[in-house]
């Protein structure tokens, strides 16, 4: 698939008494990023973001990112199980690589609390991506 | 009324690269402070703390807050109006104190999202406690 | 002067049960506000920005902020005092105004923790600005 | 070693859209269990608890956790390697194991921005508890 990657630009709340952005705004960040290439499949009302639940995430702290320059956060892949979705993410900050990390979603039905299988359509979104 | 009071132990996140806590943060703990009271007014079923909606908060912040020390902030004093709630709060940490702050809170049926009269419960216990 | 304005794309974590962008977000929000503008003043190495503390800050609820739709944060007025800045600044989701908000800074020598007189470049760029 | 566990309250702006807690707030958490943990390990002047770097996690979201019940999040395991401490934790709110985590510490002279062995009296007192 085509990498879809959004830019962030950290915040100062987001630094610690450590002088570097704390470990929990990055898995902030995550969220961020999933959310928007969640987005970025569902077309407008193809699917509600609100149905793909965190079930799981590794993150690794490759090295410190800092206030005061902007992080890209990539979607490098996207794999589809039955009802999952698992997703490889990495940021880079002034072209050093501080954060890889994995991501599996799954598509629920969010009213009666079932995981659902991938619909079609982002199945196929996902292999022409 | 009688102060009401809550302990938080500050988290490490919540420090910023200046070396304290950063403002925002004690923005979150005064919205835990609000909502305990409110939740302590409640009794149970009396009512939903949710339709509580915050209208306006003014925080000074009086002196530093420091990670490893816990914090007191305290509801020294509860006004019902027609339709709100104004709450004067403030916030020790070993003997200093640290923030002091007004919220005004209106009392709102969410459905239809328009204020109402804070019910007579409330009043009541606002003027017993 | 004239207006400093940033962009804010509310983050999925930002929203409350209540379904809408939770006010301590918001208050982060100024902060993010607050900074820029105070870095827009800084030309690189004129002042640290970190020498600019918060000494008090009130925050108008005006309307609900939702997720989904990009919110501008701008900075109407900035008044220097002796030691301080006092900052109005408002914010607007879809042509809706949903915050008003007035924050004072102070000018402070961090190492000494004493307020310092705001510098005369600053006094000059916000006249002209 | 013996279990360490820590008690939170969830907080209101910790919930999200979903009527949840949201999965950064749990990121979060972990942070406080991980820095608690380390902080009683240090007792007192032992360490300093800013030269452990979380270098990667790992967190299973079980189920969900929601806001107006306390949270047991528990350190399970420690294990000491050269320069690293690997902790299981897992987090329980009324009964139901809602997360289950792995963390990966780095012992850093922070100064330098280099790993350390992990001193002997922590390895001690890790094998005691």
């Amino acid at each position: 698939m085509q990498a879809f990657s959004i830019t962030i630009a950290p915040r100062f709340y987001e630094t610690d008494a450590m002088g570097h952005i704390n470990n929990t705004a990055i898995a902030a960040w995550l969220e961020t990023a999933r959310v928007r290439f969640i987005e970025s499949l569902a077309d407008g009302a193809l699917v509600d973001e609100r149905s793909w639940i965190l079930a799981s995430v590794k993150i690794d702290y490759l090295s410190e990112t800092f206030y005061g320059e902007e992080v890209i956060a990539t979607v490098t892949d996207a794999s589809p199980g039955n009802s999952s979705l698992t997703l490889q993410l990495e940021m880079v900050q002034g072209g050093r690589r501080t954060v890889r990390a994995t991501a599996v979603l799954v598509y629920m039905n969010f009213a009666q609390k079932t995981p659902e299988r991938v619909p079609d359509q982002i199945r196929e979104r996902l292999a022409r991506a």
